[in-house]
């Protein structure tokens, strides 16, 4: 399985609200006035100049919500660090678990032999859940047998300030493939819903022309296309 | 002046978002199905659940921006403080001052003595700020002469669970008269647009039926009417 | 294997900081001069004062950095959740997992029939993700197959006011009882570090006397040490 | 008046602390005995190559508390922007008046004309205050005449990462000069009891040897000689 993200709501004509909160600190006029007098032109010009300057902090107030499922609790414990963000996560103490789900890494996926351990593992896991459970021990404790890459799902909601900094971060090359995975997926979807307030995001070798990682991957990414072609 | 609230835009179908998100965490579906799933009725009595068992980190999915004019730089003073929001205001440093916009507090302006005091002063304190202009004074110091009554414009933006908190302090009748207009401003939106997320809200007087505060003011809410009356 | 708290470092004389800064809110002084004059017994009674009147903002400015050992990853992604603190934690991409490191739920533990059961898994666990490593499969993909109950490191720190916080919802009867086992151990520390800023803490039970929950497990904590018992 | 800024407290070993658990994330040790093999030597090179690689997140490990005087309510505004820090300011509603204290900006200063201008107007905001307080008007009330300059006190604390932040942003050419001022005695004091944190701060034109704003001022810091000269 792999993870699927979905935007399920955002903040209705979100890059409009950004633009007039900018445009606020900088005019005698009144936000509900520059709001109104904004019209899809102004508003993508006037965010291209922002971001390049790298103003950002207008950027949140544009909120967006997600529905990530299939990502590996590995993952899941990274994404939640982001502390400028609200997570809620399916709860492995009160939902049983089902079917054996669990994320198989690319690297696994494609050796054979390797595959094999690894998803019979997942099934002997469950099966061990199970007896465990039958056994009286309850579910918050049987689950400490289930593997890492136990899938899971949860809402996330960041503004658009933070999906800058966490596309920035989780889309370079050397961030883990998984939590990459998801935001290229959450990527597509905000460029989809607000083109004008993602028309360039992602790591520094794109954005920035530079990388300033001392251990750098040395392969920049030259266009928006390769760094969202899966 | 009277500061003036108003409801920019906010996240669509932010109810929804905040029962489906609560829902995930104990439910083996996906959040996009529970999405889909909840009518109208059941995201009321959800989200009435929520509220009554004090679980409001689902309420994080909810976003709401509004324009806010003519508050004090007093009341904006206070309301800066409140770290899980987002805020942009009106630059004294670069946009220059024009009429004498200075909020008048209710007890200066039931005194006509006071009153006229008050009103000789901003004026005064305005020519004073356009002298020190005309002389070569840099705006962001000439400012330095205005009254802390001046008026300024914020855009900001809470999510519900935040809005929660911030009514919880901010309209207790012992919070500052302002900073309690603009919050029953904001309660008064929020409520119209969104009414199942804050059908109770407000001091712990009202929501909990008693005040937690050693100096209570000993007057407590009795009901949201009584509450968002001016 | 059972998690061990130990407090590395912390603000030094914090519960003195932290009266000064609530004294500074309420005299002409400066804090300075209020830091200078406060001598234990005035710092002891003004803290007891303004824990009982729920103002717990001066108690940011103390701040204590534990090392916590031997959590497992179930607990830990519990942990990181609380967003007004700081962690470091031992990364799984980049160290090499060793001997088999499994934190064992006491409710498995007692059962000998499950505890063979989940030893054994353990150590099979190791076993398959060692073989992963050696077909060339990375580690971090190969800790994929790892257990949820897998052992962790981390230093965090927070604050004596998230502290609280923390306490108040993780020393809760039906909190999770490793994550009860860490709060407990930490609150030890910080009680013999600094216990004027933590003579009264832990769920509402005990520190308000009753609870709030609406699925209360009805057995109130009557005193501190009945709190701090393991 | 000028403010002065005092260091009052700091996490004890803040360096040490930081230094261990950034170790922590790539060894198979204990938080523990990291910190306890951690000699100064090695404490300084390892955060100078944190620095370097921008990983600047164990810093939040070290926290700083300060006394802030004589900061006019202009500056104080901006500096409780920074919300990952800590904030507790002297209340104009609580504590009254007393001698006429007035930030003076530089630019006032210098021009004898405008200075007297500038010092009769506080005079007489402060006797109106005082007229107010006399008819009735309650404190909080009768503040609204007081010039934006008036002087306040707070305690701020701060760890070493929104530090680093904060000194990168407020100790730009560009910034306002009384927050600079305050940012520039911050930076004196936290060098001279943590050097080893310390040793690079500032703007980008310092830290990084370019500047990213687009309308820069064109006058690059040379040394941390040059910053933190008056």
């Amino acid at each position: 399985m792999v993870c699927a993200v979905k935007l399920l709501t955002r903040t209705a004509e979100g890059g409009r609200a950004v633009a007039a909160a900018a445009k606020l600190c900088y005019s005698p006029s009144d936000a509900g006035s520059l709001f109104e007098g904004l019209g899809p032109e102004k508003v993508r010009s006037f965010l291209a100049h922002l971001r390049k300057a790298g103003h950002f902090s207008p950027f949140e107030h544009a909120s967006f919500t997600f529905a990530v499922d299939g990502l590996s609790r590995v993952a899941s414990h990274q994404l939640v660090r982001h502390r400028m963000a609200s997570f809620s996560q399916q709860s492995q103490r009160y939902v049983p678990v089902g079917t054996p789900e669990c994320v198989l890494p690319p690297s696994v996926s494609e050796n054979p032999e390797c595959r094999g351990l690894f998803e019979e593992h997942a099934r002997r896991s469950l099966e061990l859940y199970r007896t465990l459970v039958d056994r009286g021990i309850p579910k918050e404790d049987a689950r400490f047998v289930l593997p890492h890459g136990w899938a899971t799902r949860l809402v996330v909601t960041m503004n658009a300030r933070e999906l800058h900094h966490f596309f920035r971060l989780r889309l370079c090359r050397r961030a883990q493939w998984e939590i990459r995975e998801v935001a290229r997926q959450m990527l597509l979807a905000v460029r989809e819903a607000e083109p004008e307030l993602f028309d360039l995001a992602g790591p520094d070798c794109l954005t920035e022309g530079a990388c300033r990682e001392p251990s750098s991957c040395g392969r920049p990414y030259a266009t928006m296309e390769e760094l969202l072609a899966r």
